[in-house]
C-alpha cells in the first residue's frame, strides 16, 4: 500500500538530485515537480556541464513537467527544489502557474524574495523543508571547492 | 566592404526574428546576441510550440550564444530584443554577464524594469530601438487573435 506522501518525501527526493549535482562538481541544488503525490519531472543544476547560465535544476524541471503533461501551464503541481530560487527561477514559477513551491534553504544573497513579491499570487510558499540537509550539502561543496 | 553596422541593424534582425513568431501563431518577439558585430545567435518566442514558458527568445538565444561562444558568460555581447525582457528573461541576463542589452517596446505589464534593479551592474540598457515597428508587429498579432 502506498503511504500518505509528504513534503519531507519529496524533498528528499529533490536533495537526492542535489547530490548528483555534488558528484559531477556542480552546485548541488536539485528539484523535483510532483502532481497528485505522483513525481512528473526530476533535475539537478547543469549550468557549468552544460556551459549554460540557465540550466538551473528549477528551469530544467519546469520545462520537464511541462513536457510531461503536455501543457505549459503546472497547475495543480508541487515544484520542490533544496535552494531559494533566484530571479530567473522566480520569473519562470510566475510564468507556469505553480500551485505551490517548497523550497530548503533561502539564499541570501541571490534568492528572487530579496527583490520583492515576483511570484504569482496564486502560487503558495513554504520555506524551511530540509533546511538543515540543503544548507550542509552546500557548504561541504563550497568547502571542498576552496581546498 | 562591410559597413559598419548599428544598433538599427542588429534590432532590424531581431524585428526579422520576431516576425517569424508572428507567422507561426507566438506572441511575436524575437532576439539576437552579437558580439564585434557578428550575430551569434537568433531566436525567437516558441512558448506554444514547444509548451513550455521558459521558451522566451532572449531565453533561447542565451543558451546558443553560450553555446557558440562554448563559455556561460556572454562578457562582450550585446542582446538585442524587440520587447523589454520579463522578470525570467532579466535574470538570465543578469546570470550571462551580457554587457549590453538593446531592446525595442517597453513591457509595461510584465517588464523587468517594473521589479526595480535586477540586472548586473556592469549591464548597460537602452531602450526604444525601433520600439515603433516592435509595437506595431505586437498590436497586429493580438488584433488578429480577437477576430
Amino acid at each position: 500500500m502506498k503511504n500518505i506522501l509528504d513534503d519531507k518525501y519529496f524533498m528528499r527526493e529533490a536533495l537526492k538530485e542535489a547530490k548528483k549535482a555534488y558528484e559531477i562538481g556542480e552546485v548541488p541544488v536539485g528539484a523535483v515537480v510532483a502532481i497528485k503525490n505522483n513525481i512528473i519531472a526530476r533535475a539537478h543544476n547543469l549550468t557549468q556541464t552544460l556551459n549554460d547560465v540557465t540550466a538551473h535544476a528549477e528551469m530544467q524541471a519546469i520545462t520537464s513537467a511541462s513536457n510531461y503533461l503536455n501543457g505549459k501551464y503546472l497547475i495543480g503541481c508541487s515544484l520542490y527544489v533544496t535552494l531559494e530560487p533566484c530571479v530567473m527561477c522566480a520569473g519562470a514559477i510566475f510564468w507556469s502557474q505553480l500551485d505551490r513551491i517548497i523550497y530548503g534553504a533561502s539564499d541570501l544573497k541571490r534568492g528572487y524574495s530579496l527583490h520583492g513579491d515576483l511570484l504569482h499570487p496564486k502560487t503558495k510558499v513554504f520555506r524551511g523543508e530540509l533546511e538543515k540537509e540543503s544548507i550542509d550539502l552546500l557548504q561541504s561543496f563550497f568547502k571542498s571547492k576552496r581546498k
